[in-house]
């Protein structure tokens, strides 16, 4: 498909119904876009705000293709739908990020591959096909390391970390991940997460948020904090090129996020762990703590329009926790705590490790 | 109806399907509700963001108590909703603002009468109800005023302005009406046009957003600036008592607009011009300039939640532009502007006099 020109009134269709689809749509809605959200799932929080709705299973090649053909550009609010259906959505509808950006980053082998093309450093890594190949691998990268599957994991699901040499029998845990695809990923001494959320435009236009650094609980995101504390400018400007150099190489066109590990052997240096190619959590501070939030500043590069601006709102510090499962219970007090910005997604079920809401403070 | 207690994952119901509607739904969004928007025109914006929809008209007494029946508290995003409408509303769920408050704000004299027994003033006014009325009330208020419907009158429809004795003949005056009961407004010496936008919470919490200065052209709001500029800052807190006052007497819960008049012959002083029962256009510079947009506002005072903090961000300057019929052609070059937010309200036709989007500009 080639490109057309999307303005107001456009519809925008969006693949996948959680959290970041929700708030793309209303981005979206808000520039005076009508949205058409794709999910398999009934429930989806983004439906509820979405001018039209297909409930479809992902790999429904007839549903994908009147939805694609119903809308004037696509998008996806996440890496874990398959190629074919990204191929077939694009085949009707102008489809971004394209789907060899998402086929690239939605396996963990391939993505290293491509980053460490580019220069750029990742963790050490071996694929993982068969029990002998976790020996080997093992052997190489020493311990403790990582066992991922190479596709369909977040938040810490689909992986084990091996930390003792008599961490269980390597035949019991490759037949734990059921025979998919593995990798193994060597460990890296960092002392931090940060990320760079970033947008490049149809144009090749770039325009970085500041940088984050995260914190995790159980494999979850709990809370970031921009700008990223005690790092060196060069470092940060180093964070932001990275991020440019994946996005032109991957001709990417829309938000995406660059996990990285801040090590501090010696010099602070950065090692990439993951790209998501997408919105991400880590850039939600944005719809208060940014002059463009994320979700608007995709909605501009998906539909052709020029890049906004993504400098902090005033030059404030910005924290945004998230709210796991229970945690969204406090809602009330927060909606009284003066200068707390919440947002909740609409979730019914505040099941554990479930993201429901979040809330953003600006200031020191 | 007694109120419960609604939180996320309840349903807000919204009467009226236009741009105030429509943010509105995006606010109750953005803290985990569902919204139902009733409209009777089916092109409403708001539907496109709303998760359920009822299209049917304001006298439709059985839609309306299905719509009421299937929410936890309704709203209306304008006034010229009928009385018994409101009634029906409020028998199956909690209608905030109050059917009394409707009722006295959607008809302008006994919305004056209202204001005056407050002891606030207004312009002088009187009654017209035949031609006879109408020649008895020009004696008594002088050249120039202003003949206006007493009801569903909007950006200047539904008035004339007399200018000199030979103005046309009463009786020929009298039937351009059709017949409508009528008010005459005498002429008042203003300066410009201010307003005072403030939520009462149901706890008779108050907050009102700082002072905004309004231009309009062709009698439709053109310009907001906030703070208004040259205003002592007694007549700022008076404008806020008056528009406190108006809302403890009408037991009032949500977002009201007072429309004042700034007058200046020898001291400065306020003549209030309108209430509106609802979220306002001279309110849409909150969304970006507010710690707390009018429409989370007036969510939070209509669920019973506490109310937010109406602070200007960082304390700048804000000016809100509407984008008026072809205005909203020039959306490119507002997306490119730095700083700019803009705002589109998702409506199909741009003809002329119609509000298409806004744009909110922060600093000096």
């Amino acid at each position: 498909m080639t490109d057309r020109i999307i303005g107001p009134g456009s519809t925008l269709g969006i693949v996948g119904g959680g959290q970041l689809g929700r708030m793309i749509a209303l981005a979206a809605a808000n520039h005076g876009l009508r949205t058409h959200v794709y999910a398999p799932d009934a429930d989806s929080p983004a439906f509820d705000v979405a001018a039209a709705t297909t409930c479809a299973a992902y790999d429904d090649a007839g549903a994908l293709a009147a939805f694609a053909a119903s809308v004037d550009a696509v998008t996806y609010e996440f890496e874990n739908i398959p190629r074919a259906t990204a191929e077939i959505l694009a085949r009707h509808a102008p489809l971004h990020p394209n789907a060899e950006a998402l086929a690239t980053t939605q396996d963990r082998l391939a993505e290293k591959d491509f980053i460490n093309r580019l220069g750029i450093p990742t963790a050490p890594f071996r694929a993982v096909d068969t029990p002998d190949d976790l020996a080997r691998a093992l052997d190489a990268l020493g311990l403790p390391a990582v066992l991922k599957t190479r596709r369909f994991g977040y938040d810490g699901k689909g992986q084990r970390i091996l930390r003792e040499p008599g961490d269980g029998d390597r035949n019991a845990i490759f037949a734990e991940f059921g025979g998919a695809p593995l990798i193994l990923e060597g460990f890296v001494p960092f002392e931090r997460e940060v990320s760079v959320v970033a947008a490049r435009g149809a144009d090749g236009g770039f325009a970085a948020f500041d940088l984050c650094e995260n914190e995790h609980r159980d494999h979850i995101l709990a809370l970031t904090r921009v700008p990223a504390r005690d790092v060196a400018p060069e470092t940060a400007a180093a964070a932001v090129e990275i991020a440019k150099r994946i996005a032109d190489a991957l001709d990417y066109v829309g938000v995406l996020a660059v996990e990285m590990f801040l090590v501090r052997e010696g010099a602070e240096r950065l090692v990439v762990n993951e790209i998501a190619p997408r919105v991400h959590n880590s850039g939600h501070w944005t719809i208060e703590g940014a002059l463009t939030s994320q979700f608007a500043q995709h909605v501009r590069a998906v539909c052709g329009w020029p890049l906004g601006d993504p400098a902090r709102v005033g030059g404030l510090p910005v924290e945004m926790r998230n709210l796991i499962g229970a945690e969204a219970d406090g809602w009330r007090p927060l909606l009284a705590e003066p200068g707390a910005h919440l947002h909740l997604y609409g979730k019914g079920e505040a099941r554990p490790g479930r993201k429901m809401g979040h809330v953003t403070r600006l200031g020191p």
